[in-house]
């Protein structure tokens, strides 16, 4: 237990330590983000520096080597693919992002880019997923006691997920501190889980507890990162935090084979995806018409004449909600 | 575990719903804040509805009674208690907030009054646990297996810690959505300590699985209270809210027989007391001198520049590592 709290409370102290040094220096390299015109009014940040996950990253990366805990056997098998994967989700977004802020080019990487990094590392990690014998191709169905075997359909489908969820991440990442508040909340949901999943198949319980040690890590993180991120904000993560922080949590699921809590932990950032796609759809199916003024839907509730801060309290209210729920429902597995 | 869903959902959904009712209902009958003059510059909470704490105590009470467990075999015992102690608890801070709305004295109750109401509420529940074959005079020590047998000083001691705790969270709230904030943190960490200490004790389960319903229920009340509460406050909890609040506190951990984890999850409303007797005693002992700008500490806070906002996230930020640890370390004992 001592690793994840070290895990929790360094990652914080590191990303609140880091900020006051990392955020003149963005400046100072011109790292500023280039403000879409055609969203509300956001003039003010223009010029906000971006590529502030890179502190979260380093946070999580330093604690998950630091606090790995070498007194249960020395179990590396989670801990390395939880790392990697995020870390390769980031740099899509890392890319994105320097080409961005360096070249003032504002489409960033091109779209096939993005594609091949995209697929390439979630193909990557299902493929690893579906061959490890603690994950495998069943996952389990909330709120049941059903397991569901994919079989060889796992594959493309968690690729899609992958790329749905992390995607989907990066839309929720539009107002000043909203991705790092959904995370602060859902993440100790992920540790929870991992750790009751852990007295419920001992086999794997210390696979489980480097998930704890990696999601608390984040968790600080987060929250260290909120401290400039909130509104008004100093800093973004920019799409290489919200590709980070979006590749961690799939991650987490998947290697807990729980892929469909995510639609309670990460409701929120689903519904943005989703927001997105129902809009293209109305808007081509009427050919003009909206369903929201704005999506993703939270800029839709600022343009009804919410604030920034009452729609973060608002996403992180629903967000500690289903937390709570999905926890509940996995701890009921050990009440029987 | 469905009762524990419902009890969260259900108590966050009756205050969402309550308040644009409630709230001009209050207005309507002048129960509003009358601002201390001494204070920061807060006058535009001048008239402010108080009382706001009703809001949640209804939602707790409805949702106790509603989704208490009676397919556990009925166990009534712990959930007795708890709601009749934060009724009690809260019985002191209504009359104090109702003196001062109605009859627009500032002082409230007396001393005298308020001394009677809390000693007697805090010594009867101090006994009540001592003969209470289920909690006794004995209580953990945390981050280790000790437990520490009080023996007949657990009555004099507890009614010392119920009174200062429930002071303490009076005095947390001194900011628009504070107290709110630091209980929807801390709130679900008793419910999760409450579900732990249920599979260490199966012989409690029953009756820890109530405290979780309890805890639960508060936790969504006051995520309710603070689509109201939080700043700009269109209502306050006022003494009603907070010492209901600060009562359910303190009777959860007195019946999980953790009343020291308070020190961790209850950290931030300690602290506005600590900075509060810290200042007087310096002051007394200087003739004059301040430690602090102003004491609680939150309106320190306040006068060296931080916003209201920066203020109740810096709480909820430290609460939320603290609720994580005290978690993290009851569970390190189903570990081994």
């Amino acid at each position: 237990m001592l690793q994840m709290m070290l895990a929790l409370l360094v990652s914080f102290l590191i990303v609140l330590l880091m900020g006051p040094k990392f955020i003149p220096y963005m400046h100072k390299l011109h790292f500023g983000q280039t403000i879409y015109e055609l969203g509300p009014q956001h003039k003010a940040k223009q010029g906000t520096p971006v590529m502030g996950g890179l502190m979260i990253a380093a946070a999580v990366v330093v604690c998950c080597i630091a606090f790995h805990p070498i007194s249960w056997g020395g179990a590396w098998e989670f801990m390395i693919p939880l790392v990697v994967f995020s870390l390769l989700s980031m740099a899509v977004g890392f890319a994105d992002d320097y080409i961005k802020a360096v070249k003032k080019r504002h489409e960033g990487l091109t779209p096939k880019q993005k594609i091949i990094g995209q697929v390439g590392s979630a193909l990557a990690f299902s493929v690893y997923c579906y061959f490890n014998p603690k994950v495998g191709s069943s996952i389990y169905i909330p709120f049941t006691s059903i397991e569901w075997n994919l079989g060889i359909f796992y594959i493309p489908l968690m690729t899609l997920v992958i790329i749905f969820m992390v995607n989907s991440s990066n839309l929720q990442d539009g107002l000043d501190g909203l991705l790092s508040t959904v995370t602060v909340v859902s993440m100790p949901g992920w540790a929870a889980m991992a750790l009751i999943m852990g007295l419920l198949y001992p086999a794997l319980k210390q696979d489980y507890m480097n998930i704890a040690v990696f999601a608390l890590a984040m968790t600080g993180g987060a929250m260290g990162f909120l401290r400039f991120n909130r509104y008004p904000a100093k800093i973004f993560m920019g799409d290489t935090g919200s590709m980070f922080i979006g590749g961690g949590v799939v991650a987490c699921s998947m290697l807990l084979r729980q892929p469909m809590m995510m639609i309670l932990l990460s409701f929120c950032p689903i519904m943005s995806s989703v927001s997105v796609i129902l809009q293209r759809m109305y808007f081509k199916a009427t050919h003009g018409k909206r369903i929201f003024k704005m999506s993703p839907i939270h800029h839709h509730f600022e343009l009804c004449g919410y604030s920034e801060t009452q729609i973060v309290a608002m996403y992180g209210t629903i967000t500690g909600l289903c937390t709570i729920i999905a926890v509940l429902s996995v701890f009921g597995g050990l009440m029987g």
